[in-house]
């Protein structure tokens, strides 16, 4: 990344916040967890029912792989919340026995704080999951989780996207009474992931001029395809459009044609194995694939970034992201804009 | 429509459909609601804690709608299922006391089918919402409500889409001992939208050419942008990203410039209102800005579609998507393309 050297140059500020990564793994890892699981303990001993998730844009996509994680790994229902039931409509529900997670980076939209202090009200027992301890959220909110990502200045967010991920990960990890030995190797994983930017660059090119893309995964999986598209729909512009492989196969797939690219988030485990005929039949129809995932897959795609073997799949999320950051960074500069200020963005949006 | 008046023309199928939502939407209220208020009845008393609702493509938008219904009206917690935690996860959450609400077309598709299995077993309360009677879902579930819609043979769902809004608003109304009331005037009403093709032929020209398109709205409206994001996507192959309007202020807001059109589903009530300042802020970036709602906002907009006034908020939904649906016939009709049969797609996906 020679070109980055020089200071200022476009990107500067999401790629030093995209290398921090690894060490923000680490940091959540020896400094937070011992924090989270005090708080799963407290939490678990209230034997909620059901979760509730809370979140907007990028935090909505963290919210979703908890909502897997708690669904799978701990056998609750779950479910994100619409959030202008409560801020618009002034829906009251019952909120006994349910703990209701609100994500957010920056702990300051007014309508997370409004929808928080609400279900507080209704009976919930509210957690906030932020990267700034002395937000209004963590303040309305009983719990708080701090991911401990250090001050994010770049517009499209990184490194706070992969803490809340892991703190995620740890929660429900403490809420079942686990010990979360399955993120112990990703700091060093993500350090060499990171390093092979020049494959992303290479993989960059492909997409320099692509009109729009597809973006597909299934499982644990899918909150990485809708980050990826958020990622590169604010950076490049591009129109991405996630699916779950399910979903795709419904109406969607019509788009798909031997021009438009598709992007398939292939986990190592069940839900590459239940992508797996999504992606026979999108070869099928001659679409140019690339791959992120299982090597195994990339040898066999057009084109693709393979992932570590071995990691468990609840947590390749935390992992699976980072090339996709890098591409839309590298795709972005190919273009000749600025990753650090996407036109029309402010860094908290004031929605009420 | 002079132009499919001869037959076989593309797209003859979907416009009879499209043309029977007035005649099914009278069915549902006239035969099948008494049946869906007794099933309503016998669903009250049990008393659920909590709704969870699964589907796929079309449907899931119905769901999404019946979500906002569940927490607004009824007051419940409420979430979407992400099917694959149990289809291919085998996740097993304990659903005393939930009731799981499963809604499709045509009852038939497997992962449909073994996901309603596996949380009857898991002891929720499962209710079938579909358009076939005798299909797989209908019998694996405890509870089945037959939207009435009759064959649908189009490959875009419209008929059945408009039928699963109004069987699951007659469906809440009944939980919480309403008469959907609100429902009444709306066979008439979709007859008056149906009737103004005319208007809809001439905004068709303005997305003709469109690369992209972004959909917004909040509340109520949201699942209609899903809807018709949908749709467009289908049958005319344009990327349609629907963004509720606060997360398209986090991010995808860049995405929108001058040549990039926006459809806002501007519903009278407080989802329209919750949704004023996304439209002033896409306004201040020189946004073609189409409005599909309110007279007032057509009137400061760039092009748009009126709606009725004075109908209950909670039932636009029901309205919103009837000019939509004719606007993908007629951009996909005006690009050459045949709507009935979109490239790629089958009517039943069985996916597992």
């Amino acid at each position: 990344m020679s070109d980055t050297q020089t200071v200022p140059v476009p990107g500067r500020i999401m790629a030093a916040e995209m290398a921090e990564q690894p060490a923000v793994l680490r940091r959540i890892l020896d400094e937070g967890a011992p924090k989270i699981f005090d708080i799963a303990a407290e939490i678990a001993a209230r034997n909620p029912r059901f979760v509730l998730l809370t979140a907007r844009g990028t935090s909505d996509n963290a919210a979703l792989y908890a909502k897997y994680l708690i669904e799978i790994l701990l056998g609750k229902p779950a479910g994100l919340t619409s959030m202008s039931t409560t801020t618009a409509y002034g829906a009251k529900p019952d909120l006994t026995d349910v703990l209701v997670i609100t994500v957010s980076q920056s702990g300051g939209s007014p309508d997370l704080v409004a929808s928080t202090k609400a279900a507080r009200e209704a009976g919930a027992i509210t957690l906030a999951v932020t990267n700034n301890a002395s937000s209004p959220l963590a303040e309305v909110s009983e719990f708080h989780i701090d991911v401990l990502a250090g001050p994010e200045k770049a517009l499209p967010a990184t490194k706070t996207y992969t803490a809340e991920l892991l703190a995620l990960y740890l929660l429900v990890e403490g809420l079942r009474g686990g010990d979360g030995a399955a993120a112990k190797e990703l700091p060093s994983l993500a350090a060499g992931i990171l390093a092979r930017q020049a494959e992303v660059k290479a993989l960059a090119e492909r997409y320099r001029f692509a009109q729009r893309l597809v973006i597909t995964s299934r499982g644990y999986g899918y909150p990485t395809a809708r980050e990826a598209a958020l990622k590169l729909m604010e950076t490049t512009y591009i129109p991405a459009s996630p699916f779950s492989g399910a979903d795709l196969l419904h109406g969607p797939l019509a788009m798909v044609d031997n021009v438009s690219p598709v992007i398939a988030i292939v986990p190592d485990g069940k839900g590459g194995e239940a992508l797996q005929p999504v992606l026979d039949r999108l070869r099928g129809r001659g679409a140019d694939l690339v791959v992120i995932g299982q090597q195994a897959q990339v040898d066999v795609a057009s084109a693709g970034f393979a992932l570590p073997a071995g990691v468990p799949e609840e947590v390749q999320a935390i992992l699976e992201i980072l090339p996709l950051q890098l591409l839309a960074y590298e795709v972005t500069i190919a273009r000749g804009q600025d990753p650090d200020a996407p036109r029309a963005l402010a860094k908290v949006t004031e929605t009420h």
